[in-house]
């Protein structure tokens, strides 16, 4: 059994240039709980002068969470955004830290050391308020940066300890930059595990250069059992024109579920999610090669 | 180090609707061996009404020979095809074998038994002509079929130890459909390479649900160290419009390269070939990420 939370309202979303509008993210967000997906990124919460597409994040977390349906997972980078998730009713948060310097700079304009603080700030402000919501970091650029290049895999592992040490519940692995091959993968899991035990937490892949999948096997085969994906692989990645985002949800699920490995996840009702996805976001391009190809002849989702 | 075996000008050429000329093809594949791969599986000798794509097989495989720089491999159906293919002066045949009798039938009007006989009627010619030419079988449909769905594992394995002990050099397995998942890619070439040792070939996986790379990873983990692959991911399935068709060979090159697995071809050389398919076949959609997304910063072939 594994477990697939499902980034695209959240990761795919913030990187397209189309707007999806409050109430068709509703729809997809519904249709996705209601295929059987356990835990949704739901939206983020960063000010909407940044990222206009996340204006609507409190009336998305808090739809969200009236369904009733999974665990509603958001986006904090920092303690306000994590006030207003808190807020909001989500049951998780996600913080992202950098390992690379230049990222870290680049995406939330704080050093790694102020994240690291501003991490700190926001366990102990939920610990006060909402002791249930649980804390998870996603080691952003955990497998190379593009601004930095190669990122020592040590200062990885020392951060997710660090991190660790201050209370966080989970801490995944990134690939932000579509740079991690299946080697890498298993050596930094395998360290995150043996670090962290039962805090390491999901594989993050992106599938920039096609080798999404292929890393999640490799992680799978470490120990990992948490996966991010996106339906239809949105989101994309700017320095890539026409390369894909996240791993594609459907395909992962395929993946898993052909060996054997239980997802919970029905496809028929995936497969009406996306076409959710599809009407609202006419002028993406939607990845996925199982939609397209089908379900292998006598296969069945059991 | 792996030995990659570029299929695209075979088996990505005869799955297209599109024609390529003589020209374009010898171009084509003339940068293909400068990159630095090994072998190229340069056509098919069919015949040209069923095939019109593979009416210049013969000279585009003495072109192939006469570019002196690595194996010149070709596809025969029959003897007849085998006989001409050797004439032409390939290194290699590959002979396709089904494991499912219904994809036999249609694939080469025989059943499986009489292609067993035609395998021993080509060893037999070849041994008495050119003993020097080597035989190989791709187990078409070897992780399941379109008509038939399933099939025994059992089966693909007995039928690789029959075709070994006719004398067969190489036997491969094929997911012509694209139905494979990694844990069965595990599986059986576990049991080939128990059973056949050395002659236990290649991994030729098709990328039809998106898990092409994940397969050949879990191939590569088996032991497997020759992997079918076409350039740009050419082919397609007529059952799955929209998917591609075989594992792109750049993806898999970036895969095993930024693994530290050597597989002897320069990148830049091979997106040369690569502009060279786009242009053959401008009406073509040509798979592949990496080369639109680039090499990760800082990374070298080397």
């Amino acid at each position: 059994m594994v477990l697939i939370s499902e980034v695209g309202p959240r990761d795919g979303l913030q990187s397209i240039s189309g707007f999806m509008s409050t109430d068709h993210k509703c729809l997809w967000i519904k249709a996705l709980y209601e295929s059987g997906i356990k835990e949704i990124e739901v939206c983020s919460f960063v000010p909407a002068k940044l990222l206009p597409q996340m204006v609507d994040a409190s009336e998305i977390a808090r739809y969200s969470k009236s369904l009733n349906n999974g665990t509603v997972l958001a986006l904090a980078p920092n303690l306000k955004g994590a006030q207003l998730a808190i807020e909001s009713g989500v049951d998780k948060l996600t913080v992202p830290v950098s390992a690379s310097e230049a990222h870290s700079l680049a995406n939330v304009k704080k050093t790694r050391q102020e994240m690291i603080s501003e991490v700190k700030k926001i366990i102990d402000y939920k610990n006060q308020i909402s002791p249930h919501v649980l804390v998870e970091v996603g080691i952003s650029t955990a497998f190379g940066c593009t601004m930095q290049g190669a990122v020592q895999e040590s200062e990885v592992i020392s951060l997710a300890v660090e991190l660790a040490n201050l209370g966080v519940d989970e801490i995944g692995l990134s690939d932000t930059a579509g740079y991690a091959n299946p080697a890498q993968v298993r050596r930094l899991f395998r360290q995150l595990r043996q670090n962290l035990g039962e805090k390491a937490g999901a594989a993050h892949m992106h599938n920039t250069r096609g080798l999404g999948l292929a890393n999640c096997l490799a992680a799978y085969e470490e120990g990992v059992r948490t996966f991010d994906s996106s339906q239809g692989g949105l989101g994309g990645c700017p320095y890539a024109p026409g390369a894909s985002g996240n791993v594609v949800t459907e395909d992962l699920v395929f993946m898993f579920e052909s060996m054997g490995i239980k997802t919970g996840i029905d496809f028929d009702k995936l497969l009406r999610a996306r076409e959710i996805l599809i009407s609202a976001l006419p002028n993406e391009h939607i990845y996925g090669m199982t939609p397209l190809a089908g379900l292998p002849k006598g296969f069945s989702f059991k």
